[in-house]
């Protein structure tokens, strides 16, 4: 730890390195958290789309098998009442027929934090509790504040990070339009004026007095040495985790996307988010007025998602992704973690190792 | 110039800081040159719009004031051919009637590099020729380097980059979509594909071996050392030489420059570039089809651009901008020039002052 010339987030959450490695629905589950954990990251789990139980278990293998700070990730949107999805059902039904499938019901949607997750983090107290989407109730915030859990959020603007301030979080991840995933903006700017981390990250670091963690198009040593020049206190990387061994997503999807461009795309789950292309996008361009809004698209979305990958139809789907993929390099993500934290003391002309 | 610890772009073009006045043809004429090149910048003037007279006339002014590295900046488009722009007239007739304006004729478009051009470049003899859109005719292009200038040009992925060292280009200049201006990009890219400078550059940098030099939401100290830590060679800055006293543009657009969102539109010129939002931009959308193709749109467009700025309506239009203007401080451009040297070298921890 001592290594790092800022060391405010190290001391916030006591990781070893100022590196967190992203919550990741899709791709990173308890092995990469576990891994990203014993390679001195501050380790991520998803917790959007987990039932309590789920949550419950998944830190139980963490703790049990890695010893270091772990971040709960939930999402704090607001679920849209009554949406009628038939016209997205109707788009998709080409490829539904395509690939052979008759899907059902809702299936497992991205739900907000509710006083069930609120009660697992007071049972298992995570030591970080980071949001997405702003952030929940103020008596909800309470509470989990109480456990005595670190709070973080997303901010994709300026207004948002000063909101973020303002309700107390204890450090601001600023994401840049280079990440993959869900954009987290959540006070209605135009998509349109989103901003480069170039521009982003220095005015954030000047509006708030709290720690920036900056986030998008991280990848590799360089990037994180260049993102801490620029005022940062700690880095999320989230797409070079993507192609290391302990990653969920399958073999041929790693292969694939670093040879993929990027976009910001509303098919995903209705969302924007930014994903590698894939014939979907390719087919019915990035972003669909008959996609129902957030999560709901998921529910049409996700049987041919599993429908592709049973059959091996990679280049079908699209991968969430940042636009860095190109720039990370495969292996086991604690080795991952090392090197990313070795090379990047290298970049600041520290001398000592990692 | 020894207190720069990467040397190759100084060593290259003879400027004392490895930082390129932008050239910015609604923004930046002599004396902004003058006054980067004093303060030790490579000093551009932009010259897409300029007669050979013009040229000649500019570079004798800047030669007489200053000593130092100039550089003239032409554009590689193909001109649209009998382009229809009724309907982008129609579009804007109301505002026409409103400020009470009949406009005339195509007016001056920009145009491309051509035999009197080059002419003008082996007359004149300028240190550096860039080129944005490409690279002109490979006779135009070995002409030019005849004269012993230093050939640079934007990329704006990692295909054009390399597309521009397989034909010889000194340096290459990567473009993030936080740039203001025009985006160069030129191979056809999908502009939703569009790269931040933090994914951008150190993707051209592992893919060439030319020296590279980052453009794009840089405009003070931070931006400078964060884009030599990701392998720049040099930077560009454009909007926080806007905001300087010898920039050209009108001192109330200056103001409202750092209080704008900024998005890529075609309502300037038809051709996508960054600009600060204004009350065209929301009452249109940034994006038209009606627009023709760059240049044409701006023979439309221009008659408003004059009309509003006599009558102070400085809301109105879309100044050309980057996403970090609120990042930039208003001061002489010399003066600009060498605290950002100062500050850069700081964050790199150079002892040595500039």
């Amino acid at each position: 730890m001592s290594d790092w010339p800022d060391k405010r987030f190290l001391e916030l959450v006591g990781a070893k390195h100022p590196i967190i490695q992203a919550p990741m629905a899709n791709g990173g589950g308890v092995e990469l958290c576990i891994a990203a954990i014993e390679g001195g990251a501050l380790g991520s789990l998803p917790c959007g789309m987990l039932s309590v139980d789920q949550i419950r278990e998944q830190v139980g293998d963490v703790r049990r098998a890695a010893s270091g700070p772990l971040n709960l990730n939930f999402l704090c949107h607001r679920m849209p009442e009554g949406a009628d999805d038939s016209a997205w059902r109707a788009l998709l039904q080409p490829y539904y027929n395509e690939l052979g499938i008759e899907p059902g019901g809702p299936g497992q949607l991205r739900l907000p934090f509710d006083g069930a997750a609120c009660a697992a983090v007071e049972e298992l107290r995570p030591e970080v509790v980071s949001f997405h989407y702003g952030l929940p109730s103020d008596a909800l915030l309470d509470r989990a504040k109480a456990t005595g859990a670190i709070i973080l959020s997303s901010a994709t603007t300026v207004a948002e990070a000063i909101w973020l301030e303002q309700r107390g979080v204890d450090a601001i991840i600023a994401q840049g339009l280079e990440a993959g995933g869900h954009s987290g903006r959540f006070l209605g700017s135009d998509p349109a004026e989103a901003l480069g981390l170039f521009s982003l990250l220095p005015l954030i670091v000047d509006a708030v007095s709290v720690p920036v963690i900056a986030a998008g198009g991280i990848a590799d040593g360089r990037g994180i040495a260049a993102a801490l020049t620029l005022g940062a206190s700690a880095v999320q990387v989230g797409t070079a985790y993507l192609l290391t061994d302990e990653s969920l997503i399958a073999p041929p999807f790693k292969d694939l996307l670093p040879r993929r461009a990027t976009v910001m795309t509303n098919l995903y789950s209705g969302g924007l988010a930014r994903a590698a292309r894939g014939r979907l996008i390719d087919e019915l361009d990035a972003i669909r007025e008959e996609a129902p809004p957030f999560p709901l698209a998921s529910a049409a979305l996700m049987p041919l998602w599993q429908a592709a990958q049973e059959r091996g139809e990679w280049d079908f789907l699209l991968p969430l992704a940042g636009q860095s993929a190109s720039l990370a390099k495969a292996m086991p993500a604690a080795e991952q973690t090392r090197q990313l934290a070795k090379d990047a003391l290298a970049h600041i002309g520290s001398k000592a190792d990692a």
